[in-house]
């Protein structure tokens, strides 16, 4: 039974997640539907690149991911399928899978032209996710081949956004806040390679954020910083809402000095 | 395997929803399950019947729908399962179905009294759609034939409530929101095949609401009208949120004037 | 097809679920999911206890129950599995089972200890529920016998910590707030079992709280009380929200007097 995961910026509360699976059984019974997150919030590509990448390695190969955060739905931007090592993710081609693969993992791009697998040749204006998205990846899981969807494009040919830009400086590295999780836990973009063997800390506020391996290990309500299950470096609190107290968002800078 | 989608005002916070799919895998393992909506806001049938008039058609034939939206629980409101064209829902007799069918799609209505088929003899007062809605359906999946779960009844004998009141005028239509969606998007009780080929405004707090085919012809944060992917008339903002702009609530006049 | 249920604070919004879902497909893909809830309030195990307590009842035997609620990830807690006579429970050793099962209902608990069955022998720090116990219970439902994951435990080593503390008096009860559903619905721990063929009052601000078999039953808006589908005495208000009208918080205290 092959697999397909949804992640989207459409919520649970609306009918738009289950019409979609209703879409994808239709077509392929024979399919597991598994759910990344419907709570993207609204267009954010960035957060929905983060969660993409962290999903990746835990499912099995051959997973067909379909993932529609979708700013530009209803214009002519192209809808895509990603062919790469370990399986295949359906996309809009709107920035959001850049940076995740290596050059050499990719196998192959298409454009999702042809309408023969589309729920009708005259999808909505608003909701490809249902018209267009769905149908290719039950059909896919069904096991039509890929360039049966549309023509093999150029990997050079995808839409570019602004792609992690920490900043290494003589001090240390420039980072910020690239997603912030249920427990208000404050993801960084700093990854945690560059900070193997070595000694950092992190101001916010004038305040010295200590820096320890696990939530537990910070007395209850203080601020630390830790390396996440991310593998990024992340700002936390012990049992505690670092968001809530710090009042940080999204985009926000961190600056971490070596020691 | 059959499939059984879940429509529930019983969020997802609490066990409820769990437990309903707990009772129909104990009775009937073979059967997968999809959850519509359990966001529906509190014992609003209009917004419940909302999603599942767009929820129906893109459903395998045969499926079987439980929609639990209850605001009658304990009283003696009466239990329904309605067999339809295409497949079978599990309801409350509480209006929330009405104006869904055309006479000819129904092809029967039965009352739930056969207590054989539900979790127990003695349900609670407060929690039908664990006790019977939900094995009921289980069963029904399971092949259980429909005159075992109780009496025909006449459609005639179903509750009405008030059923989309739009208004044709000399100068276009009267209608009302009958909808708000995670995004914040307004959705009318005003039908697209009346606008077809038309053109008209909208104008609210004094200002005239551009109309277009999509979201993104409008200019960002632009208030915009488009016929959504609902097949309704919606009022929108272009990478926005209408609601949070105009400030609207589910049954609020929306006035159109064809021009 | 075996049956893991999942019960967490972690959460829609973030991916944390969806790669729990994962990391299962992945060693076992023959297994049907069911989410019981996410939106546990953070960290807290007598919400966690209450909505496990709630469900075990309703689904097949041998069903393998995934619990994380974890405040203490990345000390040294112990992560355990409870064989009990209907299935499984897996969960970290912090007290949220106290007081679920009778004595002998226990068949064995195991310390989880052989990293043989984790995603990796190196978990990180923070996301146990991926790592450790994901795909122990995948191992487990693919029938790995239960002594392979570590060695027995006594009933008695096992965490203990506040369980259910509600005290008769001469005039009632005493007992407080266990737990506030989506529909505010205030559930104390107060047993059906003690308030069967009594009659009783309830004040709360002065104001008595009448005593009703069903919501339903109440006017509109008016606050009662009565026993609900949890077995546990509750207050409500008929098509209204009680945790808003009375704005109490779990952990307060009400008290029952019979009369």
């Amino acid at each position: 039974m092959s697999i397909i995961t949804l992640l989207t910026d459409f919520g649970l509360a609306d009918y738009y997640v289950g019409v979609m699976k209703g879409v994808i059984k239709k077509i392929n019974s024979d399919v597991s539907l598994i759910d990344i997150s419907h709570d993207i919030p609204p267009q954010n590509i960035i957060a929905g690149r983060f969660c993409l990448i962290n999903s990746l390695a835990y499912f099995p190969d051959q997973t067909i991911h379909l993932v529609v955060i979708d700013p530009g739905v209803g214009s002519n931007r192209r809808g895509i399928i990603i062919k790469y090592q370990k399986g295949y993710i359906i996309v809009p081609d709107n920035g959001l899978i850049n940076g995740i693969f290596e050059e050499e993992e990719i196998i192959e791009i298409i454009e999702i032209k042809n309408c023969q697998y589309w729920l009708r040749s005259d999808p909505s204006f608003t909701f490809h996710g249902r018209d267009i998205f769905a149908p290719v990846a039950a059909y896919l899981a069904k096991g039509i081949p890929l360039d049966y969807f549309g023509e093999k494009i150029d990997r050079a040919s995808l839409i570019k956004d602004q792609f992690f830009p920490y900043q290494l400086t003589d001090q240390g590295i420039i980072g910020y806040l690239q997603y912030i999780d249920h427990f208000g836990n404050l993801i960084t973009n700093i990854p945690a390679n560059l900070l193997k063997h070595k000694s950092w800390k992190i101001v916010i506020n004038n305040q010295e954020i200590m820096n320890y391996n696990t939530y537990n290990d910070g007395e209850i309500n203080q601020i630390i910083s830790l390396i996440g299950s991310h593998n990024f470096l992340e700002i936390a609190v012990n049992q505690g809402n670092a968001q809530k107290i710090l009042n940080l968002k999204i985009g926000d800078q961190i600056e971490l000095f070596f020691t």
